[in-house]
């Protein structure tokens, strides 16, 4: 068989010559602009030969920190097909990490959002490596700043030569993509994607038994494109001529439902927070969202609960599915095999409340103490994962072989797996709670607090115990202007799950601290309950 | 990114973990067998086992002489996970040229079905390498042959070991499997189907977009596994826990809708000619056909008239696609794009009887003298692809160069390239008829003529002609009771064509020469019809 590397100017080339017509609509701070893929094209190739005349070369680093919207699209593909590395910057890391992170990219040029632009200003003095920062603006003006070395990048796409380029022998194995992990402890660790990661990620999201993303699919990619490649939806979508809508800064809840309604979007794809977030926008307004075919949702568990909701109220298909950073990043999808289907309506919602059934290319395993744990949905052990399109070490970092070992990555996620093959995610191994020597599972107490029609969102931590080693302690946010007790919480558990189980203690609490990209952040959330429970402990 | 391998290891792996209650029904001469692919993997553990201690070692080639079946979907699998190669013989072929491809792939080890035994026997003489022979039969005993190094294949996989490892680790660009084109010139050649190429190719068979084959499909392969891998469906098939229906010895039309009928058959795959039978047993009998959601046709052009009967009358949805032996096969499809349907029902069937867009991963050119032909669905030239799944050179052969040069395979095919970027096939480049220095497209008169309601079947060819340089001929074969004149025919053709175009002679025949795999030979036809015009000739 030929040669032909699986590389990203393979994918442009298919959509300039084949979806010229089709379009990407893009929400930018001066509104909603609809773009043909022939303008999105012709723009990649004056993006690469304007970075190219500011002397980025092969292996070059080259940020990004803007939102979802048609430069950040250009960006995606601009800078991988002239052989350099796409650094997607995540705009909500801490300006320590943030400076951190440009400078271990070692970024040469960065490419930044005008509303983002203070992030950069703020850690200027820390930067080392940058020579250029190019503003994406609407604007004719630049936004004022002391910085020096600034560039428009829409008069650099005028000056650039329309028909640079692009490397269509770009060796599979290049980096096209870097992407840094918003880890809950330590550094940020960067993650690099291949073009052939990048290539047989985007293969596997069109096959009908995964995302099947289509010609025919309107897309909303709502998870960030500095996150995991927006889920890598912006190259599938741009290779197969998918219609994207990318929702651009700061896409409220109601923002984020009139874009379905005025696009007619068929597909959305984001976090459970943006989900909890979209079905108040829907129960506060009148939205057709008739159009959605499906919602895909991962990053963390998405509480059984709304997943009814989304299904049996809105009619909207609702698609579980897991992944992460390390993993470009689908590794499973909830979908049910032909024969589930025969299922009675709750059966069916448990399964689909799992993760589900590696996708075809990935390999999966569970171990625990004894090696590797039966298909029996009860015993748990860590997930690990291998394939081509699942990172095998940390980009420049010593720490790697904490996670990559015997040729599998260790996910640090504790799950069952079923007859079936579904994998459903336990918890953390860090998160998990062992009392009385027996395990409990944070993960499931939290679906179900958060199935509890007053209660907005719900975590639950351990907390040291003399006598028992841990036990479980739940952290509650009410809905707005409902109240609870916390003997009326541990009733409502109580015929839910053993007794050992049921939280000694549930505080309730304004709001849950969260990492970047909206999980729960259980480090910071087991220091504020300390604080608390030693707090109520002294009063009482 | 891992560097994990694209290999059919993995597949089998996910099959045999997550597909084990999905099953296989294979029709073999005992009758129809449902198999859960719990047992098929075992087998394949087992077969690869058997073929080991009968010295297969890796890169070994082993030959397959069998109809659809499990035990040739066995082979599919169990030869090149064992690092051997899979060579899969074409049973229609002449005596000479099956000892010849035997011989000139080195096949160490044959796997034979009981009736297609005759078929070896009658070359044994000739055959050099062949170490043993495995007849695949259901009964006990073994057919009476004078051969002495044959075996039986369920003797074998009986005391074989079922734990028989799969190598998982098989570089990706190992040969996997050997397919020999049957030329209309010269010996056949052979091409040679790497790990990655199949993998590729069962993930392109998998998109939406595509074929859209899933766990949900019931998929009869109708089209030969001897002939391009059943068009690389089984491998597909089994990767997405598909249930397939294997049509077994000499499938008639009638055993074919049969067999839709009884196991709800939703996909099918074969070429134009298996797609005519098959109409005419729906015509006769009354079979339930509406579990097929779609026809797939290739391998030649479908006449326009036989994807509106099966649409219209059937309701079945009829998939014209393109490919060939050198192109593992896919190439091109002919779906819609999404604002395409809004055309009218006749302009879109237009379209869908073109060859269709280019699939994801491959890249195509048409190019005439003057270089790349325009997107103008008028102006033609020969068909240049390139991709991973597509050969570059004939296995072991000095007349690769012929058809691979400047890393584009160059398929003989003349076409018109639309503006959408769909192809359409317009003749093979040696049946092209250049008339007074203007070209004529017998594949077009081909298409109109079958197109009216008494015919069955027409080929086009060119004759000398002293005036023009050459002259179209058309070969009529008329539908059984139905009668037409020459001059009827020319009449019907008139209003549809240029008058230059008008073939001037019609000659009615019994049957239409074909090559071993359906399609007009139209070598053969010249011959016959210079033959037939000359006896005109000399008794006029």
């Amino acid at each position: 068989m030929m040669q032909t590397q699986l590389n990203l100017t393979t994918m442009v080339k298919h959509a300039e010559k084949y979806f010229a017509d089709k379009t990407v609509i893009s929400r930018t701070l001066s509104g909603v602009h609809t773009i043909p893929y022939s303008k999105i094209t012709e723009r990649i190739h004056r993006l690469a030969g304007a970075l190219k005349s500011l002397g980025v070369g092969k292996g070059d680093r080259v940020g990004t920190i803007a939102w979802n919207h048609h430069r950040h699209l250009e960006a995606y593909f601009a800078i991988p097909t002239m052989g350099a590395v796409l650094h997607t910057i995540n705009i909500r890391v801490s300006p320590d990490d943030l400076a951190y992170i440009i400078n271990h990219a070692e970024d040469k040029v960065l490419l930044v959002d005008e509303d983002l632009f203070p992030l950069i200003e703020r850690v200027k003095d820390q930067i080392t490596d940058v020579e250029k920062i190019i503003v994406m603006t609407d604007k004719e003006e630049l936004p004022e700043t002391s910085l020096t070395n600034i560039a428009s990048y829409e008069s650099l796409l005028e000056e650039a030569d329309p028909d640079t380029e692009l490397d269509d022998a770009i060796d599979e194995n290049t980096i096209a993509g870097l992407c840094y992990t918003s880890g809950t402890t330590g550094r940020p660790k960067g993650v690099a994607y291949s073009h052939r990661g990048i290539y047989l990620h985007s293969l596997a999201l069109g096959l009908k038994d995964t995302v099947g993303l289509s010609e025919e699919d309107i897309a909303m990619p709502i998870v960030p494109m500095f996150h995991v490649n927006a889920w890598g939806m912006p190259f599938a979508a741009l290779w197969f001529g998918t219609t994207q809508v990318l929702p651009g800064p700061m896409p409220t809840p109601q923002i984020l439902a009139e874009l379905v309604e005025d696009y007619k979007v068929t597909m959305a794809a984001g976090v459970p927070t943006i989900w909890m977030g979209f079905l108040q926008a829907l129960e506060q307004g009148n939205y057709d969202t008739s159009s959605l075919r499906c919602i895909l949702c991962g990053g963390s568990a998405a509480p059984k609960g709304m997943i009814r909701t989304f299904e049996s109220t809105y009619h909207i298909p609702f698609v579980h599915a897991y992944g992460m950073t390390e993993t470009s990043p689908i590794v499973t999808l909830a979908r049910l095999k032909s024969y589930q289907q025969e299922l009675d309506e709750e059966e069916r919602l448990e399964l689909r409340s799992r993760q589900g059934m590696v996708v075809p290319g990935i390999e999966i395993r569970g171990i625990n103490e004894h090696g590797d744990i039966p298909h029996d949905g009860n015993t748990i052990g860590e997930l690990l994962v291998r394939g081509p399109w699942i990172a095998d070490a940390y980009y420049k970092n010593d720490r790697s072989e904490e996670s990559f070992r015997d040729g599998w990555l260790h996910t640090g996620d504790v799950v069952n797996i079923d007859e079936e093959g579904s994998v459903k995610i336990v918890d953390r191994t860090k998160d998990m709670i062992k009392s009385g020597g027996e395990w409990i599972s944070s993960v499931d107490i939290e679906n179900a607090l958060m199935a509890h029609e007053a209660v907005f969102e719900a975590s639950v931590i351990a907390v040291p115990d003399p006598k028992w080693q841990e036990r479980p302690v739940a952290c509650v946010v009410l809905k707005e202007k409902k109240t609870l007790t916390e003997e009326e919480v541990k009733e409502f558990l109580t015929p839910q799950f053993a007794k050992y189980w049921i939280p000694d203690r549930v505080l309730f609490m304004e709001e849950i601290p969260k990492t970047s990209v909206g999980k729960f952040l259980k480090r910071a959330l087991r220091d504020q309950v300390e604080e608390m429970l030693s707090l109520s402990d002294s009063s009482s």
